[in-house]
């Protein structure tokens, strides 16, 4: 055996995220302008302001009738107060030719119509009786009572979505009340995936005796896609030195950045640092984290060179401790942790000192109370872990471990069970 | 004001869903088959079941030493027991043509690699040291120490991705590990969405004075896509009774379910609840939430009509209490409620009894403490509510409100800001 010695020196993520983001050139900042609806998951690449107050102008909040307020002041079931109509406005109505209301006059109102010149609030109809013109109000209503008022949902040149932010929904909701039909997002980095390892066949492909199923690279597409990245198959290559060199050199100048899986570690036929470092310079080599401890990073060209396990539950823990922050960061994009739980530890869970654990849990609800259950298997390769567990508890690299009925904290990937 | 009245009868969130899920004829059920990677963040429509053991064959799970362990009982480094190299196994290696180990004797071995005949563990190559054909090991292992077991991961037969659960990264790297190409889903939900109301334009159209952008159909579509429908845009309907029967009686064929915005209360051009009914029926006019009362659901040839206010985060409310699940129980997939946390509300909030309230909050870190912020506004106009909120906070129907200080719990609807 060659080569079968330990890592330097391990680092812990905070560091290592560190020491990528000091020393990255390449930048994925260039916005792209789409149609509003396109813009969903994508990041926001501008400070979007509102070119207008919104609402546009003072409008109900309800069905109702438009009054001063002053005229109801007493008003009661017992005590009603006589208002005569003087007209009927509906939303669509332009706010210049409503009717003028003034004492002891009021107006029909829906939900949504500009309030009449005069009105400074709006009784809900629940609240009142009509007979033929006149209407008996039967509560008393404050100034600007059921009323929105011009500019309280966004004033004009307000931040409406800040630059950074992932695109959901209601940000689309909030652009489209403010007649944005476009929008400038940033442009999806590409990622190349690229496989090392003689034993690997591609998904659907004829499993020979000895032969392993590439999971790890669909998986990182799919994390990749999720994340809004363009991921680029770079297929998979032998564990042989210029073969992998050779890969690289060709796919760096097409991509913004590069995840090799597979030969990262120490052993004989580790040649991805050893390749990665001769094109350019290896950062970090050996993480503090378990499973993932093989995970590193180099830059060539000035382009991150992720070199995550082999193995999917590891490769997937180095996606997120390293490839994740480093794409949001390349992108300016905002973090998006993910929610957390807390939960009382069902069996006390111990790792060696020194080491970042990634624990794969199920968190359950019980009888009112949450619950973190450790799976079992912990192994690096066994991705019954990660489709069985809805969490994931980190162990920091300060403590080692746990106790049984312990409170902990909780990363959840999906929803709690139970109920 | 030809009608304007109350609702006959407000219904509670969890009812709505009983009635309209027991009287829908209409489901989505049909599987399509897609290439495993496009099936990403689509609804599993089968049990997807291990064709094989995974792994395939015992492996060691480290580099080092196959061994047996018990040759290595009492070793350390003061005491190292010397065993005889007699072959060096890799990853793709034939596990039938791997080396039989003997007694006093070890192969080098790769991680991923295929145990070989004779040997039940694995010494780690930090714990030993090689001179010429003999490794000293240093530290003793137990039987299947640092072996992954065939099986392990998941045996043949054993359900890995179950019908209804929405595919994620980890699943596909599941479904890869076990050589599975191809996977059947459930077809997306074609899903009608149509607005109603003269004051509304598009987005990008011209907004002469009075009238609005139609904020809600786009985010719907959104909303929809998230969900893993396919949006159908009807467009726009004036408050005519005939144009809404019309367009929902053209529209209803063609899709699995329908969505109409606004014109669902109880005002005098509230008329889309009379169109659904002398299409069909209504189920339930009027929820117990807000903002969003006037929500409503009916029934259309079998098939879900769900009336939501023209206010976007009305229409929002009234989507995630109804709309997300009854597709999900059409589509017959899991639930994903979303994550919650648990907090201290920095200010007392109040509401109507018997009304489940949907109040926008803020939860932020701050010393070590989890902080619910209620938002001030909360029309269900207001879209800043929803774009500066992280989190909903639901007041039950049987609770008025909760106190400053009190701990509540929060849907988390993005990350927890703060540290």
């Amino acid at each position: 055996m060659r080569r079968m010695r330990g890592f330097k020196e391990l680092v812990g993520v905070e560091d290592a995220v560190r020491i990528v983001l000091g020393r990255l050139a390449h930048r994925v900042r260039e916005a792209e302008e789409v149609g509003l609806e396109e813009a969903l998951g994508r990041v926001c690449g501008e400070d979007v302001e509102a070119p207008m107050d919104s609402p546009p102008f003072d409008r109900s909040s309800v069905d109702g009738y438009a009054v001063r307020a002053e005229d109801t002041f007493g008003a009661s079931p017992n005590n009603p107060i006589e208002l005569r109509i003087v007209g009927e406005i509906a939303p669509g109505d332009s706010p210049s030719t409503t009717p003028r209301i003034g004492r002891g006059e009021a107006a029909v109102i829906l939900t949504g119509a500009p309030l009449p010149w005069g009105a400074n609030a709006v009784v809900m109809a629940e609240d009142s009786e009509r007979r033929g013109d006149i209407v008996e109000v039967h509560r008393q209503v404050r100034p600007l009572q059921n009323v929105s008022r011009r500019g309280e949902d966004y004033r004009r040149g307000e931040v409406v979505v800040r630059r950074g932010t992932r695109i959901r929904p209601w940000h689309i909701a909030a652009l489209a009340s403010l007649n944005i039909p476009r929008v400038k997002v940033v442009r999806k980095p590409l990622v190349g995936v690229l496989s090392t390892g003689g034993e690997l066949i591609e998904v659907g492909g004829r499993l020979e005796s000895g032969k392993v199923v590439n999971s790890s690279k669909p998986m990182l597409k799919s994390l990749l896609r999720e994340e809004g990245a363009e991921p680029i198959d770079l297929g998979t290559v032998p564990d042989d030195l210029e073969e992998i060199r050779g890969r690289v050199r060709e796919a760096i100048g097409g991509v913004d950045a590069l995840i090799i899986t597979g030969g990262t570690s120490v052993g004989e036929r580790d040649l991805v640092p050893e390749a990665v470092e001769s094109l350019g310079e290896i950062l970090v080599h050996g993480l503090m984290i378990r499973p993932g401890r093989p995970t590193g990073v180099g830059i060539v060209d000035g382009k991150p060179v992720f070199m995550l396990s082999g193995f999917p539950v590891a490769a997937l823990v180095g996606f997120d401790a390293l490839v994740r922050p480093t794409l949001k960061a390349m992108m300016d994009a905002c973090e998006e942790p993910r929610p957390r739980v807390r939960g009382r530890l069902t069996r006390r869970v111990t790792t060696p000192p020194g080491t970042r654990s990634y624990m794969r849990v199920r968190v359950v609800r019980r009888g009112g109370e949450t619950l973190v259950e450790p799976l079992m298997l912990t192994g690096s390769g066994l991705l019954s872990t990660l489709t069985k567990a809805n969490g994931i508890l980190i162990i920091p690299e300060d403590m080692e471990g746990f106790d049984e009925g312990e409170r902990v904290e909780v990363e959840l990937l999906r929803e709690i069970e139970g109920g």
